[in-house]
C-alpha cells in the first residue's frame, strides 16, 4: 500500500506524454502539474486560499529554508507544514541537497553528508541523508525528495561517476532513514550530469529501489537549454512508466512541453513568482514588462486574454505605478497574475493531451516564453 | 447646494462628542470615522476590496506623493483616483502642505507658496494653494484640504501669528482656484501651534469662509500628548458644528477617543499600517509585539477576541515566523488585522455614543494603546 497513488490516465499517441492523477493524503493532483514555490512556509506574497484559487493543488516547500527558519521541530510541534501555513492541499518537500549544493563557499560534502554555514547567521549546520528525512517527515510533507549531491555541469566524468554512487549510497541511507512511510512517501532523483550512459545507469538504480516517484535532477543549472532539453528527453522515458516523473527547478513554458512531451509529470520552478516580483509578467503575447515606460498611461488589463484576478480588475498604467513606488500590492498582483497563467497553461497542457494535439502547443509555447508585446530586449533566462 | 453633506444624528450628553452621518459622491460615512492612509494610491500591502472589508469607507491619498508619483494629470486622464486603484468609496487628499513642511531641508516657504525638491530625484517642484486645489481636483477627492503651513511645535508667537495670516491668504487663494466645487468639497485647517487665543482667532476666520468641514492641524508633530490633548480640546468645541470636524494624523485609541469626547469627527492617521508592517499589533489586551521571542512557538491567534481574517486562520508563531524571514505576507496579516482593529474600535465609539456611554470606553482606550499581553517595553510614540 503505497502513501501516493498514481494512475495514467491516457498516454499521447505521439509522444512520451501522459495524462495522469496523483493522489496524495492531501488530495487529488491532476498531471501534468506545475508546482508553484513556497520556500519559507509561503507562496511569497499570496495567501494560501490564493494560491489554491489559481488551481494549484500541490506546492513546493523547502527544507534547507524550514530546518534554519523557523526550524522543523518547531513545525511538526505546531502539527505539520501544513497546520502550520494553513495549506490544506499536497505538498512536496524537496531534500536541501540542491541549495547547500548552491552555497558553494560555505559547505563541504563528505560521505556523511554536507557541512554548511546558515547564510542567515553564520551558524554551521550538517544535513545528511538521514537528517533530510528527518526534516521532511517532520514537516509532515507529501512527498519527500531523497537527499542526492547536484554535480555542476562543468565537472568531469570521474566526479560524476564518484558523485552518483555516492548519492546512491546516501539514497540507501534515506530508505533505512523512514519513520513515515505511510504518511510520507519518497521520490529518488536521477543526476548524471551530462553523460548520457550515466543518466541511464542511474535511472536504471533508481528503478531498483521501487521509490514512490522518480525525478529528474542537475538540470537548469547553468547549461545551454538544447543540452537542457537533450538530458530531458533522454532521461524521463527510462524512468518508470508507473510512477510519477518530476523535473526540478523547470522550467519556462516552452520547456514545460517538451518535458511533458518527453513523458514528465511533475514542475516545480521560481520563474513564475520570481518573475513576478522583477515585474515580468507572462501573457497571451509573450513576456510583458510592467515596468516599460510606454505602460505609463495604458488603461488596457496586462493581458485581456487572462481572467485572474488582476487583469479583471487593475491597469497595466496602476500595476506599473505601484513598481515604481516599491508597493508590496504589485508584488501581490502580479504574483497572482503570474501563477494563474503557469495553471491556465498547464490545463492547456492537460486539455491537449485529451485532445491528442499536444504538439499544437509547442511553437506557441516557444512564443509564450519570450518577450512579447510591451516587452523589452531583455532575454529571460531559461531556468530557475 | 454642497458636494457633501453633513448631519449630526445624536450629541452625547455628558461631552461634546456627536454620532453623525457623512455624505459624498461616493457614498455614506458614519462618523466619527477613521480612515486609513493610502499614500500612493493603494493603503500599503492592501487590495481596495480587503481595505473596504475592514469596514472603511473613506480613506485619505496623498497630494504631495500623487502629484510627483505617478503625476496627477496622468490620474486625472485615466479617469481619477477613485478608478486608478479601483476604490468606489470616499477618498480624503490633504493638501501636501504637511508633506512638504516635513522636508525642512529641501524647501522653501514663499508667498506664493513652497518651493521644494522631490525625495525621488532631486528635482525643483512648487506647491500653491492653487496648484494643490488643481492636483486634488485632478485626482477626483471628495474632499480636498486646503493648501496650509504647519509651523513647528517651537515656533515663537510673533512666527506663528505671520504664518497664520499667510495661510489665511492661501485659503482664499484655494477658495478663489476651486473649478469644481460641485464635486471635490473643500476642508479649511485651523493652525495656531500652542497658542490658544490664536487656534481660536484662526477657527473663527475659517469659520467666515463657510467651508465643506473643518481640520485641526499642527498637532501630533513632536509636543507632549497632554499638551496635543488640550490643543484638541480647545480648538474642536470652537469649530462650526454644523460641520464635520477633521483632526489630522491622530492617533492611538485613547487619543481618538479624547478627540471624539471634544466633539471631533474624522481621523486619519498611519498608527495602524505603518505599526502592522513593524509587528506592532493592536489587540483586547494592548499592544502586541509580533516579533518577540515568546511567540515562537504559540499557537494562538494574535488576539482570540478578535475577528478579522488573519486571527481566524493564522498563529501567533506563523505570523511572527513571516516576520522573521522578511515575508511581504506578513504586512499584509499584520496590516488586515490592524486595521480591522481600528475600524471595530470607531464601531464602539459609535455604539458607544448611541448608548450614552462614551466615557466608560476612556480607560479602556487607554489600555488598548500601550503595551500589553506579550508587548516588550518599548512605549509607542504617540502619533505619526
Amino acid at each position: 500500500m503505497r502513501t501516493i497513488h498514481f494512475e495514467v490516465l491516457k498516454r499521447d499517441p505521439n509522444s512520451q506524454a501522459r495524462l495522469g492523477q496523483l493522489r496524495t493524503p492531501h488530495g487529488v493532483v491532476s498531471t501534468p502539474v506545475f508546482m508553484p514555490v513556497g520556500t519559507g512556509g509561503a507562496v511569497k506574497a499570496m495567501l494560501p486560499e490564493e494560491v489554491a484559487a489559481t488551481g494549484a493543488h500541490i506546492i513546493l516547500g523547502n527544507t534547507f529554508h524550514l530546518m534554519l527558519r523557523p526550524g522543523h521541530n518547531l513545525v511538526r510541534d505546531l502539527g505539520g507544514l501544513h497546520r502550520f501555513m494553513r495549506w490544506d492541499r499536497s505538498i512536496l518537500t524537496d531534500s536541501g541537497g540542491f541549495q547547500v549544493w548552491s552555497l558553494k563557499e560555505s559547505r563541504k560534502i563528505t560521505e556523511e553528508g554536507v557541512e554548511f554555514r546558515s547564510p542567515y547567521d553564520g551558524s554551521l549546520h550538517q544535513l545528511t541523508p538521514e537528517r533530510s528525512m528527518e526534516v521532511q517527515e517532520a514537516l509532515g510533507s507529501d512527498i519527500a525528495m531523497a537527499f542526492d549531491e547536484c554535480p555542476g555541469t562543468d565537472e568531469d566524468r570521474a566526479y560524476v561517476e564518484r558523485s552518483l554512487a555516492r548519492t546512491t549510497r546516501w539514497l540507501d541511507r534515506t530508505i533505512a532513514a523512514r519513520r513515515q512511510p505511510e504518511r510520507t512517501s519518497l521520490f529518488g532523483i536521477v543526476q548524471g550530469g551530462r553523460f548520457d550512459d550515466l543518466r541511464r545507469e542511474h535511472a536504471a538504480i533508481l528503478a531498483a529501489r521501487d521509490l514512490d516517484g522518480y525525478a529528474i535532477g542537475g538540470v537548469a543549472v547553468g547549461e545551454e537549454k538544447a543540452e537542457m532539453h537533450r538530458v530531458i528527453e533522454l532521461t524521463a522515458p527510462v524512468l518508470p512508466a508507473d510512477r510519477p516523473r518530476y523535473l526540478m527547478g523547470v522550467g519556462l513554458p516552452e520547456d514545460l512541453v517538451v518535458a511533458v512531451a518527453a513523458g514528465v509529470d511533475m514542475f516545480d520552478c521560481v520563474i513564475p513568482t520570481r518573475n513576478a516580483r522583477n515585474g515580468r509578467l507572462f501573457t497571451s503575447k509573450g513576456i510583458f514588462v510592467v515596468k516599460h515606460a510606454t505602460h505609463r498611461d495604458d488603461d488596457r488589463p496586462i493581458d485581456d486574454a487572462c481572467g485572474c484576478p488582476t487583469c479583471a480588475k487593475f491597469s497595466r498604467a496602476y500595476v506599473r505605478h505601484l513598481f515604481m513606488i516599491n508597493e508590496i500590492l504589485a508584488h501581490r498582483l502580479t504574483t497572482m497574475h503570474n501563477l494563474w497563467f503557469f495553471q491556465r497553461f498547464m490545463e492547456r497542457i492537460r486539455d491537449a493531451l485529451v485532445a491528442g494535439e499536444l504538439r499544437a502547443l509547442m511553437g506557441e509555447a516557444k512564443q509564450l516564453s519570450h518577450a512579447g508585446a510591451g516587452a523589452d530586449s531583455d532575454s529571460d533566462s531559461g531556468a530557475s
